[in-house]
């Protein structure tokens, strides 16, 4: 695939974003659930992470690579990260001409959907849960539901350095959530792409609580945007290259490396290729 | 201090940054070796960490930001971050119009004094390790010193969060270095700019060894280079104005919020306006 100049139409690829490589948790289950679709997956490794940063900029970072997508000819987009939802998902559904989603709304939908007490626990980085998006987003369904939001910065770095077993990272869950055994919560969200590598761990941790992992509630939520705006591809469209092994591209703003390393935990395969793309 | 467009000079003020907040350290440092001088500390706090990021992408942002730095009009320029200076160091050197230093030879001075054994450890950030700047530097002082480097790319959040004495920052500390208590070093280099607010805590870990903090040296060596180069603040000089209660300036690339919140930490005083600069 080159940029195109061409409007994009329902064969064009759909646009798939995070600051890093934790949005590839929502790619792949894009990708399971819409096996036609071919992917342009950003990731801003350059700029990595965006958890603890201001709104004003995750906003800019956002518009930045959203722009660049549309740039590759993307159809639609995915706001496959947290707190660029959180901060951004507003601002670029009334800026750009494509349709835009996040992940939110769909782990908010999921929440309640599995809570039976309506106390609904949310965990994410410090710029998601300060934000407070979970809070409005479940407030819409369920205004009777209590939420309680708690930031934990230490998972990422934790996971990023692949302890998701390690003594240390359990007696940092249980200082994040130990209280959350009597708070009565009956669901966690997931609030970070990242998360779902410590679901095993957190449920040692919170046994009997509902963990809620937005990936395949994001990839429903593509589906129906998709069909709304008459942009599904057909099992055959797409001028696919038939030498290439891979429909979709993986995009990078540092070098590959570090994308190759951690990709295969999040995706659960080998990316083969990366390419970089310096913004900013 | 408006940006000056004249050349500067000895009543100029020394430019000194980091990723983020942990240069901070460096630059109280020099403060108090140095009272004379007024520094423009600057702050990447939209793009840190830039311990996992690699190289060609940490020397593109220190060239921006040095860009800056001298558009402010600063004298010298101190590096006051090792990955940075790892990455970074000789190309500044190379390309820039006034005397630049960085905190990896400082760091590697004070430890070859420190260290009797000739074994010496080196703990940073990925970048910083990967690097193998401090092996070098030691190398080229004590070609008999054995040089051993562990990256802890986990110790850099723990301190942001504050967990200075956590027992998850504790079992960490064991992982990373607890074979250091058999291992035979007498002195660790601590080769990151956040890393002396463990002091405490790696002395428990590792009793009875060395731990050295290159913020002391470093600010030696700003002296030396300035009076190399005739560039000395008299004690008197400076057109300071009479009514700011601060000679420095400290500006950050993103909002002031989360720098003023870690800044007395690092910095031991309180600092009461940060500015902002978007660069990239």
């Amino acid at each position: 695939m080159t940029p195109s100049s061409s409007p994009p139409d329902a064969s064009s690829p759909i646009g798939v974003f995070d600051s890093g490589i934790g949005g590839l948790t929502v790619a792949h289950a894009i990708m399971r659930r819409l096996p036609a679709e071919r992917l342009v997956y950003f990731g801003d490794t350059a700029r990595v992470p965006y958890g603890p940063k201001s709104p004003d900029t995750v906003r800019r970072y956002s518009r930045e690579i959203t722009a660049y997508l549309l740039g590759e000819g993307v159809k639609a987009i995915v706001v496959a990260c947290n707190t660029a939802t959180a901060h951004a998902l507003p601002a670029l559904q009334a800026e750009l001409p494509v349709p835009v989603i996040g992940v939110v709304d769909p782990g908010a939908r999921a929440a309640v959907a599995a809570s039976r007490s309506r106390h609904i626990g949310v965990i994410g980085t410090e710029g998601t849960i300060n934000s407070r998006a979970y809070h409005r987003a479940i407030d819409r369904i369920a205004p009777d539901a209590r939420i309680d939001g708690t930031a934990c910065p230490l998972f990422v770095p934790l996971i990023e350095e692949g302890w998701l077993d390690h003594p240390a990272t359990r007696l940092v869950a249980e200082e994040y959530l130990g209280r959350h055994r009597v708070s009565g919560i009956d669901t966690l969200v997931l609030g970070c792409t990242h998360y779902p590598l410590l679901k095993s761990l957190l449920g040692t941790v919170l046994p009997g609580v509902a963990l809620i992992d937005s990936a395949a509630e994001t990839a429903e939520e593509t589906a129906r945007m998709l069909a709304e705006h008459g942009l599904e591809a057909a099992p055959e469209s797409g001028d696919r290259d038939a030498d290439d092994p891979s429909p979709h591209r993986f995009i990078a703003s540092d070098d590959a490396e570090q994308f190759l390393k951690l990709s295969q935990r999040f995706l659960g395969r080998t990316v083969e290729r990366v390419e970089t793309r310096t913004l900013g």
